[in-house]
């Protein structure tokens, strides 16, 4: 079972500091779903977490319903003005481009350009994020306030772009527990130099998989996956659907979970999971003013994870949710809306989710009534107007083992947290008044495994 | 399944005429359990729904716990004063005699009459409607302003009826459809010269009859029943019981439901059959503001549909509930008190609970993990801020398509009418990304048929 | 079926006067877990109650994970200032001394002497009650005013006490019915001369007792334990678990339920049993202001009948819940705290519990539909406006009488008391409207019995 320190001396704020740190260097990568940025930002997640290994997918594999697209690459866009001025570069800013762009070396009326610039009026200093996977077209993005100055004239542009057969990449670390039964962590390394959405979770799973690998014993089995969103999470899955529906116990996906403003949950599909139940746990204990929000509201990778067929117990942990913060999908969400706090509180979140997990059994009193508890020390020797809130909670943990409810259904029933609780039942184990119920994760799991 | 525009261009406000028009013509019959008024009425409806059939059940018929009784005939009824006016008389107004009254004809002092008059001293200027089905006695109703005035002295009352071996008459339309599955329709013809209560019922019955008989194609089938309130429900009850349980999927009893004051729904017992959801569902869109009734505030047919042993999935459909109208049960019950604006809206009402149910299936995704839409022509091309609402809902049927929710559920969930849920579960089955599932009350119906 | 008048002329104020009679002579006895004034309390109980039997229960008996500790007898103690004073003396009240105090008779200093004194700086008048049962120790309990006032100077304490092998005494009273199904009425008699906690219990189980056994007829059988609490209740369980496991429908634990000032519920663990369901339905129409405790917040011997392989349906019937008044476990819980009036109101909570329980069958409807009340003289003769709520009443109970809501759970749903609504099932019975549902626990224990 983890330790049950919040914050552990090697830790404090210098995880938040090092995480900063891994956002800040892959940061001006261009991530696309495929190419040269996604696959040395993958390389760098390795280096920190050596667990991580690369897979690739190669260009017209079927997964599911979909495709794997060409691999796009870009090498040089830019704009400019009928002076001769060079007014949108690339090179300042990769989402200058639209994402998956085809190439184009003209000169053209402003009038025709038109249709292939994207801003955003409500955003004037904000360069938007805009894809376009899987139609080809090209397309600059820029500053509305820029666009709104453009004269009529001949403009020249210029994308220097391929598609061609390639592979999509995806990063996936397996580090092995007691139990084969697994936790799943996936987050995404699509997007370019955006850093809550989406650079945030990838240093968050990175570094959760540091301190997973570097704890003396786990009882779950932790995968980590670092995939391109959508195409890539369905990829990863189309390759271990049986596994992962049969030892999946639970599973989050990280995302926006680098600001410092809020701390955001999504639901499930089904809602009511083992995922849900922990991150609303501990939620309530770590941030009593999260916020809560329905499988309706969703829009990142749980689209995949809990959709029929697949149905994994997975939900997202996030600080400030995707599309409710103004600097979403735009270049105004960069290293400063991202802090070494923001992304330490992420951490926290999903580490005491994961303590939490290896927390929970299911415990039965093996006594018949009340154990005398003085007997074993565990009771004051006085008995008058109270007794500590310490020794009912071990009354009550007792009262309430007869095999039906886990620690975690049992905490949120007495107010604690799950790893506190354990903390007692630990001890009442050691005295013989609980057992771990039999048919537990890890016996179930004994029972399945070939 | 039924067209989903709400106003098909040859309705508009003239079915709402039409209805009103029909309740005018059998307004001045004097209808009860049984009898000429009844027999006439129900003709009247054959003319106008001629799938109408007419049953005979004949006196002393068991059914049930009752007994079919004397059929009853009235001729004339009528009190002079003293001075030899006629000062109520049951040709100006069928209300004046208490239903199933006995004969008499006799002189009486005023102090012995007033035993068998029937007044309401809050509603001094409405004739109540006063019955005796089951105990022989006379009676004559009456204005409390007039009653108040009568002065002591000998009257003359002549009630001239009769009471003698006959039958209980009822009709019966049966409009088949695709499935030997049916919905019930249930409405009673037994109450004499009142509009809402009770000939609202039998106008929009009657239309919704015409309407379901002129669509090319039902799913289910239609029962739509036109009986005598209990005793007639009952008769007819008793010699369909077996076929009812077996095949009604959904019932519906439509009472008061012609006045333009409200819109109401009153729960079967069971509170949660797929009639009760319907109509909720119907009404949450259809008129938010509506009232909703407990079962435990019964007071229709409902009583015998919903007893131990029929046990039918039925509720009340209304616009304003009986006994919560000041008019209720008197003469002021009148043609004023119904419109064609009222009518239009009950019968809307019931249109669109029966869209609803001929929409309501269950479908299963056939995707592993979310489809790519953008193959079907069914996304926006460029990935950018936000999806439209209607890809956002095609996006949330797919992901809840797991085959345990039928689409009335989906629609409540997603805040949406099922009818326009299912336009789009057309689009994607066309597709090939729902099928309906196996399973589906058609498929029920035809393994379970002879 | 128990009478439903709320007070028997016979009874009155009278029980509740002569239950404060019976707890008054009880209260200056010592009691404790084991002892004289245990046993001779118990004879009083058995006097007022001959069905009650007394049993020894030995030193040194395990009883689940409990061992019966050896009998303590205690014949003076007292503490003299340095002046020769006598200021504290257990003749004077038996709170003064810890229960279960060991033996010492020695000149002490002030300093040495007040780790062995207990007392009550919020509450300086008052004499606390300390017990130390399972850990050998010596002290006296004072007035905290008293204590304040001690100077330095050697005092003389004496305590002439033993601990020796005896036996643990409970007292248990079987009252016969038709079935051998049982209702368990428990309560505690090991406290000193304290009122509320805990003479209050005996004297209302005591006169319940009494009513019962005069009862002419009873449905169910009654056990009613008089024992020690925790200790006592385990010896009492450990002899009949198998049996009341089997046979115990519902119990009641009864404790500080002689005082005016409340009406309290504690919850069994299950929460929704029969015993919670009957004591929630009789207090919301006897004390609809009561208050109602989840079972985290228990003290008493519910700890023991709910707690994991026990698990019987028990939950706590009081006045004023211990813990809660200010006087609780302080020699201000007197003969003043506890009145004629609070404990007739405890009696008649009791009572109509056992009232309810009493009443309490699932009945089916005999008809198809609903019955003609009038052929049955139910119901009015002439059909106006309203029926009366007691028809409506009937009508509702035969609708709802499917075989699968009790008695309890319908008048729950239609708002009025159980006691009255088993008089319409008895009419309807009667009539031939309703009959008994097969299943019933009489029928079952039938089943059951060897």
């Amino acid at each position: 079972v983890a330790g049950s320190s919040d914050q552990p001396a090697h830790e404090g704020v210098t995880v938040g500091v090092e995480m900063h740190r891994l956002v800040s260097e892959m940061f001006p990568l261009c991530r696309s779903i495929t190419g040269l940025g996604l696959r040395r930002s993958l390389a760098i997640i390795a280096r920190e977490l050596p667990a991580v290994q690369l897979h690739e997918v190669a260009t017209g594999t079927r997964v599911f319903d979909w495709t794997i697209p060409q691999e796009w690459s870009i090498r040089e866009a830019w704009l400019e003005d009928p002076a001769g001025d060079r007014i949108v570069d690339f090179s300042a800013n990769n989402l200058h481009v639209v994402s998956y762009s085809s190439s184009i070396d003209r000169s053209i009326s402003l009038e025709e350009l038109q249709a292939h610039l994207h801003s955003l009026p409500e955003r004037p200093e904000a360069i938007p994020y805009v894809t376009s996977y899987y139609h080809e077209d090209w397309g600059l993005c820029l500053r509305h306030s820029l666009r709104s100055s453009l004269k009529p004239g001949i403009y020249r542009v210029r994308i220097d772009s391929s598609l061609a057969p390639g592979s999509l990449t995806f990063g996936e670390a397996y580090i092995p527990g007691r139990s084969k039964d697994e936790i799943l962590i996936s987050t995404y390394v699509c997007h370019p130099s955006m850093a809550n959405n989406e650079l945030s979770g990838p240093a968050v799973a990175t570094f959760i998989g540091k301190w997973l690998a570097a704890k003396a014993s786990r009882r779950f089995s932790y995968r980590l996956v670092f995939v391109p969103e959508t195409i890539g999470t369905l990829a990863f899955l189309s390759r271990n659907l049986a596994h992962l529906r049969r030892h999946v116990r639970a599973g989050f996906v990280l995302t926006c979970i680098g600001d410092d403003r809020a701390y955001s949950y999504l639901a499930s599909r089904h809602g009511r999971t083992l995922a849900d139940r922990t991150a609303r746990h501990v939620l309530s204990h770590l941030a009593p003013g999260h916020r809560s929000y329905d499988y309706l509201q969703r829009g990142s990778d749980e689209r995949q994870y809990c959709f029929p067929g697949i149905d994994l117990p997975v939900c997202s942990l996030m600080r400030s949710k995707y599309g409710t913060f103004p600097e979403y999908h735009t270049s105004d969400d960069d290293l400063h809306l991202v802090t070494p706090g923001g992304l330490q509180g992420g951490f926290e979140l999903v580490r005491r989710c994961i303590e939490t997990l290896e927390a929970n059994e299911t415990f039965v009193a093996t006594t018949i009534g009340e154990p005398q508890l003085g007997k074993y020390g565990l009771y004051p020797r006085l008995g008058g107007k109270d007794v500590s809130s310490k020794v009912r909670l071990a009354l009550n943990l007792l009262a309430h083992s007869d095999g039906t409810s886990d620690l975690l259904t049992l905490a949120d029933r007495f107010g604690v947290e799950t790893r506190f609780l354990r903390q007692i039942a630990d001890e009442l184990v050691k005295h013989g008044l609980l057992r771990s119920q039999a048919g537990d994760l890890e016996a179930i799991d004994h029972l399945s495994a070939p």
